[in-house]
């Protein structure tokens, strides 16, 4: 196993031919029925119930997507909502993901400056070191927002060189009013992501930060809603790793993603997160699987990795 | 007591004449020598001893500065960084803060979109509701980044009108490499801060959000350390409260933030930290209460509560 976080990604991509990453952002009342009659509430606010189950699904769903998905991301919303249980939870399921081969993503979007900044690069991206917690291994990577500049990203990026971790900098969120945001446009036409993406790729070019594989570190978050600018973007950046959500749920096609493909087909890790996680409510696997939820979430894997693959090789040979 | 965020902040203005927050941002390593001494680390990284310091020396000091500030800024990174424990002294420390009558402003900057952005708002604005957690109160406001547009913006808003609680929206950083990001410009000289504003502002202006003081209960950050920056977004935004980080350490004089107040002499709120928190290291001060850190802190806050109205007041009659 390479050492170098890049070289790690591309390396998994490779054996297991697949470019999907699971984004695991669980919410209690979508789970399986199966589960939540095991671990029913108390009250709908039972936090210690609703743990349970999640940890209990989460530890199922990495077993049964593990030989199709590269990584899981997860978000911190969906843990810190239960306050210093959620976050017992989510490093536990860290420990779960990373067990079975598996990279983590911390999808935390971290924004600040200075001494917050690397309060928070240590916190969320370094391995805990605390002497009651050493046995804790941090997330493989993390995802910042880039609003304060370098300062405000700079201490990620020394905590992921000095530990073969990632860093992912949003630059195109998937959302429609992102562009609210993001479409303010200079004199030339230059869109504000697309000028944001000009000081991503040129904090990610450092050479400290370039693996073997040729790709940086530092990578950048690019929805799948948006493929012309998807697109554009790669070819801007051909060292950069892409983090892509948006792909499912929220509207972006396996073809759209593969714009963000380099055409050696390396470089992008396409994520999603409802369309497998509650695959079992997905009209498609209903009927195929009368109710076995987790025949339901291995296919919605497979199919995924599948059809990426496949949106990739039609457009190598277009 | 008013029930409206902003009205409440304006009320405890007018009372205490003060237009200071205290941003309680603790590192262990700075604190007074008299606290760690007695919560020794058996390690640098004794999580529980860091914390018991962290406490202890929060305690003191909001009692020390609670006549002279409206509000604590608590930033979620340096007590996110000690885990699960780190969050349950947060919210210890929220309680104290409000049993003194001080408002509390979780300085979170989240960002994200849809049901994420509805995670964060639910964990980290509203009142936490878990059958076993029934009696803390959550902080009266919280920060958040605008990258992801209103969608990654409402659900805060909307926990804040029903629970009569505040949202800052960071506009305009105190960094200086915010400004690469920032002042990204349009064909017309608008800078991309103020194209932030103008949406803000937008937001903020639902009828539903303003209080009797005709203040909204959206409000947004804007850096001490541009001046220029902080007069152009008031007088484009009077109906706003402001909170202004970057008031000593970082380089902002009360001159500067004075910029940021209405003609009127309210909408503005100055945080600052480290001239408070560490006034006992402070050279003015170490020879003027010989070793005694708690005269210091309080003497701290009540300097530059006077130096904030002295400032107004002399911008009132220039």
């Amino acid at each position: 196993m390479p050492e170098h976080f890049a070289d790690r990604i591309i390396d998994i991509c490779q054996k297991k031919d697949s470019r999907l990453v699971l984004g695991f952002d669980p919410v209690y009342s979508k789970l399986p029925a199966a589960i939540t009659e095991q671990k029913e509430l108390n009250d709908e606010l039972d936090c210690e119930a609703s743990l349970d189950a999640i940890m209990e699904f989460g530890r199922k769903v990495f077993t049964l997507v593990a030989d199709h998905v590269v990584a899981v991301k997860m978000n911190l919303a969906f843990f810190e909502r239960y306050l210093w249980d959620g976050l017992d939870t989510y490093y536990s399921l860290i420990q779960e993901a990373k067990a079975l081969g598996l990279e983590v993503i911390a999808d935390a979007k971290r924004c600040d400056i200075g001494s917050t900044a690397s309060a928070y690069a240590d916190g969320l991206l370094a391995n805990p070191s605390f002497v009651n917690m050493d046995d804790l291994a941090g997330p493989d990577a993390i995802t910042v927002n880039p609003y304060c500049g370098l300062e405000g990203v700079e201490p990620f990026i020394d905590v992921a060189a000095e530990q073969h971790k990632g860093v992912f900098v949003l630059v195109r969120s998937s959302n429609p009013s992102g562009a609210d945001i993001q479409d303010f446009a200079d004199a030339d036409g230059k869109r504000f992501f697309e000028h944001v993406g000009e000081h991503v790729a040129s904090w990610a070019s450092a050479s400290r930060l370039i693996g073997q594989s040729g790709f940086s570190c530092v990578g950048m978050v690019v929805g799948a809603t948006k493929p012309d600018d998807l697109e554009l973007l790669r070819e801007r950046c051909p060292q950069m790793l892409f983090l892509v959500p948006g792909y499912g749920a929220q509207g972006g096609t396996a073809a759209d993603c593969a714009r963000g493909f380099r055409t050696d087909g390396l470089g992008t890790l396409v994520s999603s997160s409802r369309a497998i996680i509650y695959a079992f409510d997905r009209p498609e696997y209903v009927e195929m699987f009368s109710g076995d939820w987790e025949a339901a979430i291995q296919r919605a894997a497979a199919d995924m990795q599948k059809e990426l693959n496949e949106a990739l090789t039609a457009r190598q040979s277009s």
